[in-house]
């Protein structure tokens, strides 16, 4: 069987609209990818072959007789496993909804139905998404493609795995604090958190309703952007949809990008950062400057407090959420998450409104940032993949808690809100994927595929594949 | 000497321009009805006879050489002790600020010196503003103009006393929760809360920053008017500050409200409520019918939670103002604000976060009303001002406590940001005032002036004055 999980969904799509490849075929070769790896990464909470068989053939006949009708008509997909989805399993990670069975689909996942995308299932998590290792005590740890004794990053660890070892061409994930970002830079993906109030959150379950923002893992940048065209636009049943006019989210694709510039925030970002990626983010930046793009080193003094506002409130906002679950089922949450939501479950109003506070502070410095620079870039992890049997790493031999570290560098995105992708950018001594992180102003995702889009042009970092 | 104190603005202005008065002879007249009336009523903080004078003469030799700048130049009024001036004594109403000295004017104030308005004095309040009776522990108690036994109603007490009893023609008061509305409607006078982000808040000490907001106090709707016009504007400074086109307050004035849409909600405002107060408000609707206005009652169901709603978020954003205070100087805070600021210091994050998502819900049905109505109109205080050594009132044979009744009708319109004013409608059997309480559309100030002042100029009790 030809590998077909292998192309891009670009790439598919041409074959699917000229007929070479039918949906069909497409979902048997994923399907079938899906049985050689799934023992060795444990994507998935739940798959659904059988109907993911069925849609195919119905989108196979529909093509047949009327054409494709959008790039992602017959296109195999995954969703976190906090998608709502009519009468499949939505788990959020957690043994409290083990049963969970949603009535209606999500605003999103209607959206990618209509577009003909086909559901392969429902993807591994840190439990409530509220972790970023994806070391789910409920359902075993997800595995990176990469080495299968090492984290995928989290919370949506499955929707990195799966993307990154072809079992899916796509997932949605989303990102709170990192939780797109940090699996797709730990798989060797591209991932985009876009910007807050872009995409409806209806029927997606919350963590922090001031930070959770929907977004797709993939293995391209033009695959993201296509997805984004899908999924993207106003819901006046989420009150933090924003109206926009409708875009092409793929439209500045293939444009240069001389003359734009760049920021580096000076703080912050090298104060704990693995070597290798320093060497592969200053390569990076390098690359830019050949491509005509100007960089600049910046001050932005308010990055320092990224882990207690962003913390703050989502902790705040997460016992909100899980209010009942922590007071009727702690005992059947796992541990790391039990003690994040007792500890936002004590948290004083006063805490959670300083820090509120503090995000406008903050906010009011990146925006500063945005009136000189077109984009923020930095690295999006500190340090490749750490192994799922050590919760504590070494970096210039000082030692770092994952579950704390893992988010460090993501979560000041998360604080304004603003469109951030992350693609790859290198490879560590023990062949693990490096992610470049790109921010740039609200509203502005196009500029981030569009730096994201160039970068990938002339390297070579998506185009690996892990062995398994 | 003439009661040069008992004209509106608009007529003291039009005597200004023409030189029939002089600023100086105006504000001697004040002065003097300041000496005469204080040692009654205790408006003040601070009075700054001196710098009146001065003033006044410089606004009285400038109107000679120039004319008038603006319909406040020369024109007597009072701030609220919670206004930043540079270099007169800001005490927030408390005794750890006994001593506070602004560096600078509150924007505001900044704004009313523009325009040449003379500032007679700083005005007694509630203790930091948190509480409506304007019973102040370290002051007395601001006086009822109408019956010196009986409180102001708060917390903008000495804004309410001073103009109803002509001290000032006009005072800014804030209202966060009915602050402006309360004294203005118990000392039978206009007040206005404009719309949320109308008018900047730079300098102004704060109390609950998503609903404070600055307004005046006056005794004719045109006069309040006139007050907005200087003050409004956008202003940088001010993160909840919004941009809108400069228009004038005065714009609807005069035009015919036949054919105006009136809602009136049917649960909430009649649960405790005197019986005088609601025949003079049955009478108003009258009055609006006569005017070929269409009235209606409606279901606002949520209104039910507005004291739940507005308590949760008043009491945690103060603590988070006050937490230095609350911990360093309990002692020197007043029984009743003390109680409130350890409620709200004990506030768990989750409780505002729900108050903060109710809102929203609470918004929508407020804001369905406004898809098909003009106007919400309702009593604004369900009783005339009680006495200021009686803590608890009887209505229908229940025993309520006046700190927590005096704000039930209010703070509704808080929670939604929306613009209200509060007119005189009519005299209890003890002649004490009645207010109703107008609200209109999201930046429709001026839809509310419209309709108040035609009740205004159809009706006489703006047209009273209390014997002092």
């Amino acid at each position: 069987m030809t590998e077909h999980w292998k192309l891009s969904i670009r790439e598919t799509s041409q074959l699917l609209r000229t007929g070479e490849i039918s949906p069909t075929t497409l979902v048997e070769s994923h399907l079938a990818r899906i049985e050689n790896t799934e023992h060795k990464l444990n994507s998935f909470i739940t798959i659904t072959s059988e109907n993911a068989l069925i849609e195919a053939e119905k989108a196979t006949s529909e093509i047949v007789e009327k054409g494709v009708r959008s790039p992602l008509h017959g296109i195999p997909i995954g969703l976190k496993d906090l998608y709502d989805t009519k009468g499949v399993l939505t788990t959020v990670g957690s043994k409290i909804y083990r049963d969970r069975m949603p009535l209606a689909d999500a605003t999103v996942v209607t959206k990618l139905r209509k577009a003909g995308a086909i559901l392969m299932g429902k993807l591994q998590m840190h439990e409530f998404a509220l972790g970023a290792t994806s070391i789910n005590p409920h359902d075993g740890p997800a595995r990176n493609p990469w080495d299968t004794t090492r984290i995928t990053g989290g919370s949506s660890g499955g929707s990195g795995s799966s993307v990154a070892s072809g079992q899916c061409m796509a997932a949605l994930g989303t990102d709170t604090g990192g939780s797109v970002r940090i699996p797709a830079s730990l798989c060797g993906i591209v991932g985009i958190k876009p910007s807050f109030g872009r995409i409806s959150r209806t029927g997606v379950y919350p963590l922090s309703w001031t930070m959770d923002t929907v977004g797709p893992l993939t293995r391209t940048v033009e695959d993201a952007a296509i997805m984004l065209d899908e999924i993207a636009g106003f819901d006046p049943s989420d009150k933090s949809s924003v109206v926009k006019e409708s875009e092409s989210f793929r439209e500045n694709i293939g444009k240069p990008i001389a003359g734009k510039k760049i920021a580096i925030p000076q703080e912050y970002f090298y104060d704990v950062l693995d070597e290798e990626v320093l060497k592969s983010f200053n390569a990076s930046l390098e690359t830019f400057r050949d491509l005509g793009a100007f960089s600049e080193y910046v001050s932005i003094p308010m990055l320092d407090h990224s882990l207690s506002i962003s913390g703050a409130i989502m902790l705040a906002e997460a016992a909100s959420v899980h209010e009942n679950n922590i007071r009727q089922n702690p005992d059947m949450i796992g541990e790391d998450v039990r003690l994040k939501l007792m500890q936002g479950s004590l948290m004083p109003a006063s805490d959670y409104i300083k820090a509120q506070r503090a995000r406008t502070i903050f906010n009011d410095q990146i925006n500063d940032v945005f009136s000189k620079y077109d984009y923020i870039v930095s690295p999006t992890v500190a340090l490749g993949a750490p192994r799922i049997d050590e919760p504590f790493v070494k970096i210039d031999s000082k030692e770092y808690s994952v579950l704390a570290l893992m988010a460090r560098l993501t979560r000041p995105f998360n604080i304004c809100g603003l469109p951030t992708i992350t693609i790859p950018c290198g490879m560590t001594k023990e062949n693990l994927p490096i992610g470049l992180q790109i921010t740039g102003r609200n509203f502005r995702d196009v500029d981030v595929i569009q730096l994201a889009h160039a970068y990938e042009n002339v390297t070579e970092w998506s185009k690996m594949w892990p062995d398994l």
